[in-house]
């Protein structure tokens, strides 16, 4: 993997990533989330008309189902959804402690059962490595340890520690594994800026080619997440990509970037289009409500994708009332545009040097349209 | 509405409607079914995408939900779903009949109350052509009344006697309300063979521009379905065209169109796909059962629609397995497609005089998968 910056506006950078077999991502990057080997309502055909550069896939659920060896069967995850951007997959470090009813971290395993039949697995370093080789992604994380958020501050540090140790064991198992994928070491700390200065020099000193800052965007607020930023910012080699799990909003996605923060992935704008909820230049825009019944017009008249392109709001919101799925796949299609517009509009503000007043003039209209983020 | 016949193999027809505003199908016409305005999973670009010239909505479910008020300030149902082709509707004269708990049939209407929420409502064959004008189609069918199949002769007996009096009523609200829409009447009469005949004489005495055959493929069978069409044959007039509603599978398609009917809807192909059953040329496909599980070989290798173009087997099922809703749609693209090229086919075969020939080798082929019809 190669990392190229080619712009920076203050903290702000604009770069491109290359990957195995010349397959490219330019940053800020925004990922959607493909959890189960697609992205929910879309196939990818879809996302290469959307202009989607890079999707995040998930380990914890391709074990679960199919399992790797049929994913590695089909030529890996690329050859298994016939998609030819880049995909990253998570570790599902992060799944094993969100879904699973039950697990039991020890110092070198998660044990957990599954959310789907409550069957009994475990999750080492080791095993996690090999099984994101099988499964092929471009960029692979390595295995951490998650906490709530709140947290009590030793188990915090306990976090901190084993994601460092388990990350050395990535490490090693990934180069004992060969081949070309890159793998990430994850910072976390939780929002105890102690323990995020010692785990992102921990997880640094292991030199990896990129770094992803996992535990935030968890309900600890924008101020808090913000504050981590600004900590880790320093800290974090320039020239290798940092990759904030999870995040964001809109919002989000301007204060990371001026952070210093170059790729996201993050299941909300999906989620939310499947509720009805679209981002608009002027905000988010409930489409169900009773507002829109003859609303002739398309939801967002700023934006040229499939849903706006072709149709009004009265439209969609009759497809949301008679539980058509077409609304659930329209939605989608129009706020994953909505999400890769705006990080083509940051970048553009990077490479143009303009990067506060852009902010400033999305931020402005954006939030002119008096609906609540 | 002009109806050009250009083929005869038979008693097979190939030919050509034209409608209002140029509006062209070609017959024989397979209509998917866009109930609520929407075909289930698709958006009126997909449809442009398969090559459908027609579709068939619904006038009970657009009444009930979103009300034919918000249609018509739409533009109708070609402005509130922007779709540029044919649309029919029909009266719903048999979802009364088929949805609602509840219903009294009475000399001059229908009260049914709302299978959605109880609420109570009157079709007569006056306010159902207002309704119809009002959504907008290119054609509307008369009001009818069904009954279920097995029914009592004398069930049977009136429904075709009011069946004929509605359609004149229909027909004479109908050109008092002016408009360029085609009016088809609906031929009754179950499966026995005296109640088919007299309706068919009564219809086509009130001189419709088209023909609608209601009732069959209600559980009859194709044996007792194709003995009604051929006893209807003669009693049609051979320049107008002849709609089998609610009909049908492949094998149903070759019967019908031998026995000189020229026009389909079925809601089976999409509502199949949704259950992840697939056409193909070698029969029926259930893509869930276990035996695909690693099949990286397309649904249908003879097929080339946006499913089979890009993904496998194994894939397909990987996604209906986790409940991924593109399943359903890509299933659906594909059954489509197949029933529109297998009528492109059927077509084709007409014109040039291999209908017989080109029966054959569909159905011994679709037949030798071994796969259950």
């Amino acid at each position: 993997m190669q990392f190229k910056l080619t712009h920076q506006a203050g903290r702000a950078r604009a770069g491109q990533l290359t990957l195995r077999h010349g397959r490219i991502a330019t940053t800020p990057l925004f990922m959607p989330v493909g959890t189960q080997a697609a992205v929910k309502t879309l196939d990818s055909r879809d996302l290469e008309e959307l202009g989607v550069e890079a999707i995040l896939s998930n380990a914890y659920h391709l074990y679960l189902r199919p399992g790797e060896d049929l994913v590695a069967a089909a030529g890996g995850l690329h050859g298994f959804m016939r998609w030819p951007g880049v995909i990253i997959t998570d570790s599902g470090g992060y799944q094993v402690f969100s879904l699973s009813d039950f697990r039991t971290l020890k110092p070198d395993r998660v044990e957990f059962v599954s959310h789907l039949d409550g069957s009994r697995h475990v999750f080492t370093p080791e095993a996690n490595m090999v099984l994101q080789h099988r499964l092929g992604a471009d960029i692979i994380m390595a295995l951490d340890v998650c906490v709530a958020y709140p947290a009590p501050v030793e188990e915090v540090r306990q976090s901190v520690e084993l994601t460092t140790q388990w990350a050395r064991l990535c490490r090693e198992t990934h180069e004992r594994l060969g081949g070309e994928q890159a793998l990430f070491g994850i910072v976390q700390g939780g929002v105890i800026p102690a323990a995020r200065q010692r785990s992102a020099r921990e997880i640094t000193d292991l030199d990896f080619p990129g770094y992803g800052i996992g535990g935030l965007s968890v309900g600890e607020g924008p101020e808090l997440m913000n504050a981590m930023l600004d900590i880790l910012d320093p800290l974090l080699p320039p020239e290798r990509p940092r990759y904030l799990m999870g995040v964001g909003t809109p919002e989000n996605l301007w204060d990371a970037v001026s952070r210093g923060i170059d790729m996201f992935d993050c299941a909300m704008p999906t989620r939310l289009a499947r509720n009805g909820t679209l981002f608009t230049s002027q905000g988010r825009l409930v489409v169900k409500n009773a507002a829109y019944a003859r609303d002739e017009s398309p939801p967002d008249p700023d934006c040229a994708c499939p849903l706006c392109r072709q149709y009004s709001r009265a439209y969609l919101r009759h497809l949301f009332n008679t539980r058509e799925i077409s609304a659930l796949r329209l939605s989608t299609l129009h706020n994953l545009s909505f999400m890769l517009n705006l990080t083509r509009f940051i970048r553009e503000s990077i490479q143009g040097g303009e990067f506060q007043r852009a902010r400033e003039a999305f931020l402005s209209k954006y939030r002119s349209g008096d609906r609540p983020e």
